[in-house]
């Protein structure tokens, strides 16, 4: 395997909102068609999202809560996957890693059983640290 | 030119707001100060800053919102410039790179014409990730 | 002393609620845990946390305000220390150092003295670059 073969990505999905999920993902996607890997670590708001059926109701944040209709109209008309779409694409291109942060789990009571089939593991936060010094770029959201 | 010479930061603005606008524009200043490039991918509520007249006008986020009277009174005490001269004097050292995300342009319907002339170039993420490659330092903001 | 003792993170904290001072003071803790130097520059509304007593008060963010009650009393279920007790305990191995944002005290006219006795050093954003410039690791939280 080439060097090349093994550059990655890292980021920290921490936001539980639309925008920076959306963020998240396309920067992942964007990463496999340049044949990097993807890390997503999602803890706090972010993992709240990897529960079944919560990705696709993610909203936006309290700021920015006015534009979300014209958002969420413009995407349709764009004809934008959903973010659970969008996320099972790229995993379906092998290069992406969904990590959910355990001590996050132990706070807001969600169980492994709750997760959305994707996720690749359950960590701490020592495991990410040791994919994150590996990444090219390493980013939180 | 040295290796020194090429060093840069790149940073993600994706929020469209006073506080973290200024960390960006405050990091790109010192960045350039130190003889390094400095890379702005403005993306998502960031992008919306870059339509003319529109950065000036940001405020502070929902959390932080009952702060915004003192925080302006005090740079103005202090004699901050506006975001926009401030990012003007970075831009005429040379060394700073404005890019717009290609994609938000599209879900917000904001044209060319509706930016900023210190943008450098409207791109997609693939971009950002090569330049971010390079970079000593990336953050998203 | 070897490559490996001179490993480090470098965190930007600019947020001053709750969820973010955790996910910062957890990846501190990990680090350090791991032998790295945990290096931690709190500006904007992360400085505003370090005035004495406001750690401590700190609460969770507009768009995520009505989890508040749940995330404090599964917090202390779970006997998780408060988050200035976290500090000072990842403080005491010797390898997190604290930085109070020079520019960010004169916007919100706080003084050295009502800073908590942590705090390693006030500095300006170039002495964080050049720290984050060494780091493994370098996010904005």
């Amino acid at each position: 395997m080439s060097a090349k073969e093994n550059r990655s990505i890292a980021l920290v999905v921490q936001s539980g909102t639309l925008d920076r999920l959306m963020s998240a993902l396309i920067l992942a996607s964007t990463a496999v068609a340049m044949n990097m890997e993807a890390n997503l670590y999602f803890t706090f708001w972010g993992l709240n999202m990897l529960v079944k059926g919560a990705m696709d109701k993610a909203g936006l944040p309290a700021t920015y809560k006015n534009f979300e209709e014209q958002m969420r109209r413009r995407m349709a008309e764009m004809k934008y996957p959903s973010p659970h779409e969008m996320l099972k694409s790229i995993y379906a291109t092998g290069k992406l890693r969904i990590y959910a942060c355990s001590p996050t789990m132990g706070i807001f009571g969600i169980k492994k059983e709750d997760l959305i089939p994707e996720v690749t593991d359950i960590v701490g936060a020592a495991t990410f640290l040791e994919i994150a010094a590996k990444a090219e770029l390493t980013l939180f959201i």
